[in-house]
């Protein structure tokens, strides 16, 4: 099959959440196909900033904690990512960062059982992943240890030594997505918990938590939530651990009484146990237009154009001129999360190259280039001039030029 | 003495600090006591979130990490806080909250102490410290103990048993200073660490920490700093800690090379090695332009203003007619940060039928009223109007209206 320009028009036309690009503000001279690193702007993320600045901060003041209801944020916010990853309303609460909150539930997860060491998870996992569990392992000394494998010998590694088994459901680089039902399972029958980090997933496919029995589960809020640059994370954790968990990061928001003042920390009942200090009003505000986006898409449309977008671009892939980039992701589509990667021994230099041709896409070490479908704006012509543009960097070889090779901070 | 209002007028007048309220968007209708909670909005603030949001993320979009200088916000904003509170620019970082910044380093603190186990602080700090440490003492098991003592008992409890010694250098509640540079000697001569919590001090009063030989220091963005609500906050460590010291919230923004994206984590050399998640841009921007309102500003002029605000305050408030107001702050100005607080057993109502009012203070269970004093927008002239409109409540009686007694989530 050859996909003509023609062809990606008509399934424009035809894209049941088609109207849903209104609702951001995409630049026209950008094909955005990092939606997944950083989500695009909302339309109404400006006007709701202003707001919030100018009015509830600016004239409300102090006041605007009640008034504005800021002090509920967290929870209300939560409420709502809950819809997109299969969990309760009240099992969800935005805070932090997602690196924060891994520590938070891991720790929580490592005091549920203090009979057993190992941490288990994957090599090449989501580096700040690993990098929180080390960190977490080291201050706990000798009572906990990370074992990290391969991914295909991950289910083998859920043994009864394992406490707990922390893993990306879809994977940063291929896109690969683990089986959270039948992982959590194995890992219930050895009496493991999981923690799922799903950066990667929510707000680009169907995600089923309490369906999959799992145990906690972290994400971000600035990838396909679209909630701003550093967007706040959230964390969820399973009602029937709420009266026995316990997070060290025991700040004052996550306290049953804040505003008594006292001395000694009890935890909020339920969820709110997992917030911990003041969290900025200004992001909350700008992660609340971020799943605004949402309202009304059911997350079997989004997964479905996310399939049908990268089958398009995966096929496009596949002409003659560019047989250098060699597929990294799963070929089939449910087997894999919203976006696709390319190896390629130059990929930094292309992607720099590629950017500057107005197709924004991304580069992670050593070789890869990534490119991500976000399905509330992309737009299948966008997958064929992505591609036709790639084409054409490849033909002009503009991307031999020695500024593209000069690598910036943030890649 | 009695001040009038005509004196006040004068002292605006000869205000060396004058010009600075015109950085600040105070909204005409209110007196603002409150500025030591949430600091008042910038003028600035707006157009920069604006100009963050379309600009740089909407146009932007992901190549604003580096364009903009997203990636650099955490060292550069902290560079700019270690100016008011005399640290080097390459001691102090932007990021997290007050509480989990505390987490961190006393964590690292407590991990350079090895063979010591006591937290000391003080009974009736502000409570999120206190519920922090709490934490991190559960954590930690047997490695740790957390000794709460009375405030007049804390030098002599600084006894070769303790590892670190946390306090907050302003009390939240009664303004009281603490003595850095002497508490910090008493620690260092028994080999304990110090960790200042500098949320009620930092912009209101000269902090020189390197001065006092502090080892590590924290403090809020959104009070005295005018980040905005739930600003992000900052943490200090003396350079001569940074090669030994390893905190535990070990994210990838604190990764020596977190672009590489490698499983292991290596700390990054100098104050970088406190970061953990990815920041909050729009939440980075606010708090940059609170920053700027203090362009050209000398602290020893703001400690200045700050008495001489607060002394006239306290004169007002020894009128007759305010005499069941008890002082609960310290009467010389020199013992104290920037705020008064007095006791009253109707305090809760009182101060709600105030606000009303239009004068913004806050309460602090049980009974104090609070009245913050922020030098670079607050007006003597402020100071005998919101006398004078206590004095009306009180008059009044108005406080006792039903609705006065009914409590919010933030008070």
């Amino acid at each position: 099959m050859t996909v003509t320009r023609d062809a990606c028009e008509a399934m424009d036309r035809d894209d049941p959440l088609g109207f849903v690009r209104d609702r951001f503000d995409v630049p026209e001279d950008v094909i955005y196909l990092d939606g997944n690193s950083l989500g695009a702007l909302p339309r109404d993320t400006p006007e709701a900033l202003e707001q919030a600045t100018r009015k509830a901060w600016g004239k409300g003041l102090i006041r605007s904690w009640n008034t504005e209801g800021w002090i509920d944020q967290p929870l209300v916010l939560g409420g709502r990512i809950a819809r997109l990853i299969g969990a309760e309303t009240d099992e969800v609460a935005v805070t932090d960062s997602t690196s924060v909150n891994l520590f938070k539930l891991a720790s929580a997860a490592m005091a549920m059982r203090p009979d057993r060491r190992v941490i288990l998870s994957e090599a090449g996992n989501f580096p700040t992943d690993l990098y929180m569990l080390q960190g977490l392992v080291e201050q706990l000394g000798g009572r906990a240890e990370l074992r990290v494998v391969e991914r295909a010998a991950i289910a083998d590694a859920i043994t009864e030594e394992v406490a707990l088994l922390v893993l990306t459901h879809v994977h940063y680089v291929t896109g690969e997505i683990f089986d959270m039902p039948g992982l959590t399972r194995r890992a219930h029958a050895v009496r493991a918990l999981t923690l799922w980090d799903l950066s990667h997933s929510c707000g680009a496919l169907e995600v089923d938590l309490n369906g999959a029995g799992a145990d906690f589960a972290i994400g971000c809020g600035y990838k396909y939530l679209n909630g701003g640059p550093g967007a706040p994370a959230y964390a969820f954790a399973a009602k029937r651990h709420h009266k026995v968990m316990r997070q060290p990061l025991a700040g004052w928001m996550g306290h049953a009484k804040p505003f008594d003042f006292v001395d000694d920390y009890a935890p909020a009942p339920g969820i709110a146990q997992v917030l911990c200090g003041t969290p900025s009003v200004l992001a909350m505000t700008a992660l609340k237009c971020g799943l605004d986006t949402f309202e009304g898409v059911e997350m079997a449309a989004v997964r479905k154009k996310s399939i049908a977008l990268s089958e398009v671009f995966r096929e496009l892939m596949t002409a003659p001129e560019l047989a250098e980039f060699q597929l990294v992701s799963p070929e089939d589509p449910n087997l894999r999360g919203s976006h696709l990667s390319y190896a390629h021994q130059d990929g930094y230099a292309i992607m720099a190259a590629l950017i500057d041709r107005g197709v924004i896409g991304d580069f992670r070490a050593p070789d890869r280039l990534r490119f991500g479908f976000t399905p509330l704006y992309a737009r299948f012509v966008d997958m064929f001039d992505a591609v036709e543009r790639l084409k054409a960097v490849m033909r002009d070889g503009v991307w031999r030029a020695p500024k593209y090779s000069v690598r910036q901070a943030v890649t």
